[in-house]
């Protein structure tokens, strides 16, 4: 696989870039904004996920002579523009919310300024990282209010494409997962792995006891033991006797868990195992995880819904050229927008501004279209910070520290909405949105 | 990003490793199957998509330096696993359905044979791949009915995972599809690439004539001129004027496509654009673009819709431990299967076969449940292929050969359905699934 993003990228980018150097029109000052027009339905807030691996993909956006070869043989641009992609590097400006930033309807969570010629060619690469990190980073968030506390782990890779699972993974960790499953995210962005063994370790050895004694044998007995493969009572009382009162976690992945996790717990305790924890795993979602809330479960295990975002597997994030001027000129933005039937969109830069209450509480998102040197006097918090100045990326946003930072965000940025915010039923969004 | 797969894994495949080494089970002859225990609510039918890809991917699964290096430093497994991994490489055999078949509850779509430590390794990279392609394929397949012969072309890299969406193009034109956004599906898997221009092409220029000028320009009067940034029906005088009657197609992007479609119908064979072609690419699935065939549309664009499986975007397919024996022992297989309330599986190696007709129309999906040297005495079609045999790969169905044959050999596949496969409407699945 190459190392470059290059053409992770609609042919339509390029060949408006063709026409554009052609016209001339390639190098004209542009302001494209990422927004989305709409939550999806019912959801309150969403969270913004993927602006460290967006800033390390656009490092990797570089057309080598594999990408151009093929460019030229499918005849998809001119020679001028090859020529042209040859020396593409993003010299432009980004900011953007903060990664694990809350969202609403119109938030302009990424601001791309550059020359048009710059700014349209990343437009694929941007909305495929923010469409998918956010819609799991939005739906875990729900899945770790639900769970009160309790740890929840991401084991969904394989129910999403193998490289989507490791973007799963980190954006989930983000939302305030405690672990994943995937070990390239362990690697790639420090997320904490877990996971100790599947049905098939069991139906391998001669016996259940035997596939028990392997296990403590390799792992200690503070391991997780999967206890449903057969039947659950035999094999929670074959746990316990080989690996002691000190077994770690027993996990259930099947049955009607309410039930069988009172059942399960009583029977540890009375066979004097009450610190092994029980751990759950069975197709889980906010709902299941909520309705559990009540039921001695101390962790879970999140496959399909996290990584599919619980029903809302893209985001609808749109980047749109929003003002543009000739290049070199100083003020007068001609702020654009389209009237297409039902697409409409707000023409102009914008400036988006968290209001607050005096106790510091979220009370709406303040949109403020503004002009070249125009003041923004808003007494909220400013959503927007640098993440590239004139192609130079902050660092701080990269790599695994860049998730740690976000997810810290993520959690400070949740403690200023509204409590409506984290109800699971259907409802509007829990900030309104105000164009100023 | 490395070029290895290696780490597109749970952690627990690599601790049920380390575990099965040091009981010295790790090398238990073992055949593994891939299948799915339901089609997603109301689907008749599924298509299996990743094949190839899998294939691939198992060539690239090493542990290198860093892989090893990063296991060593994270504790995941013992240093003496460590050392087994390093020299890792598949050497047992694979077969499954050819990528493109048609699938259903039960089928076994891929048998890997091989030594417990070898086989149970790929299990989340297998599950990864077929979930996610085949979702996508199965929603794609039901589009292309839908169209009734006009081509649709793949739209939605930006609402998918950026290296999923690359996986998304390639299951789309393998069940149908005739071209793609996504340049890199281009290069990598040979995929035909499409698309022009976007709206913000015209809004960069002064005025939406500039834009339409520049781009016939540069793309020649055979492109495809977006109509419906400000006001349809001027916009389309104004393309007809500036590309003349040439004019290749316009794109509607918005608005109520039925009655819209027939007025621009009228509108350009008024202007004798009679050849000019309609695109539509608002929002698009499988319904809608049904409710369109009675409309003058020559060519759909569809996006979120197929990259996100039109409702279900994974196929829920599992990877389950049917049989073992001792290493080098001949006969006396030891079927095995759990007993996991709701989750039960059918132990045993399988040979599926489907079962037609005199007219050779599908009617059954018969899974015979064979012993060592059983024959099986079937007329179906055998639906099982070699695709690795002792660690190596059969060629044909790599790359854009592979994605080629595997798109012939879906439409053929299909032809073999009965009718009611092709009800859009929910149903059940179209054969009955036979254990025999």
């Amino acid at each position: 696989m190459s190392g470059s993003s290059a053409l992770l990228t609609d042919r339509y980018e390029l060949t408006m870039l063709d026409a554009a150097l052609l016209a001339g029109t390639h190098d004209r000052e542009c302001v494209f904004e990422a927004f989305t027009r709409h939550l999806p339905p019912g959801r309150r807030y969403g969270i913004v996920g993927g602006t460290g691996r967006l800033i390390e993909l656009i490092e990797q956006f570089r057309f080598g002579d594999e990408e151009l070869e093929w460019l030229r043989s499918a005849h998809v641009v001119r020679d001028a523009t090859i020529d042209w992609l040859a020396d593409y590097r993003f010299s432009g400006s980004i900011s953007g919310y903060r990664e694990g930033e809350v969202y609403f309807p119109g938030s302009p969570f990424l601001v791309v300024d550059a020359p048009f010629a710059e700014g349209v060619i990343l437009e694929t690469l941007i909305l495929s990282v923010f469409n998918f990190d956010s819609a799991v980073a939005s739906a875990a968030a729900r899945m770790v209010t639900a769970a009160v506390g309790r740890p929840i782990a991401e084991m969904g890779s394989r129910r999403a494409n193998e490289r989507g699972a490791v973007a799963a993974a980190r954006a989930a960790f983000i939302a305030g997962f405690s672990a994943t499953s995937n070990l390239e995210a362990g690697r790639t962005w420090g997320v904490p792995t877990m996971g100790t063994a599947a049905h098939a370790f069991t139906l391998l050895h001669d016996s259940e006891e035997d596939a028990f004694r392997a296990q403590v044998e390799a792992l200690g007995a503070g391991t997780t033991l999967l206890v449903d493969t057969f039947d659950v009572e035999r094999a929670i009382e074959r746990a316990v006797r080989i690996a002691g009162p000190e077994l770690g976690a027993v996990r259930l992945d099947s049955g009607d868990l309410p039930s069988l996790v009172r059942t399960v717990r009583a029977q540890l305790d009375s066979l004097g195992a009450t610190k092994t924890r029980i751990t759950v795993t069975n197709d889980l979602d906010e709902f299941t995880i909520a309705a559990l809330a009540a039921s001695p479960v101390d962790s879970y295990g999140v496959g399909t819904a996290v990584v599919t975002g619980s029903g809302f597997p893209a985001s609808g994030m749109v980047y749109k050229l929003v003002a543009h001027r000739p290049r070199g000129h100083v003020g007068d933005w001609i702020p654009v927008a389209k009237k297409s039937d039902g697409k409409a969109s707000v023409g102009g830069r914008k400036h988006p501004v968290r209001r607050l209450d005096e106790s510091g509480r979220a009370v709406a998102e303040a949109i403020h279209v503004i002009g070249e040197d125009d003041v923004v006097k808003d007494r909220g918090r400013d959503l927007l910070v640098p993440l590239i100045t004139d192609g130079v990326a902050d660092r701080r946003y990269l790599g695994a520290d860049g998730v740690r930072l976000a997810r810290e965000h993520r959690a400070s940025a949740m403690a200023e909405l509204p409590d409506q915010a984290f109800r699971l039923g259907r409802g509007d969004p829990v900030l309104p949105t105000i164009f100023v």
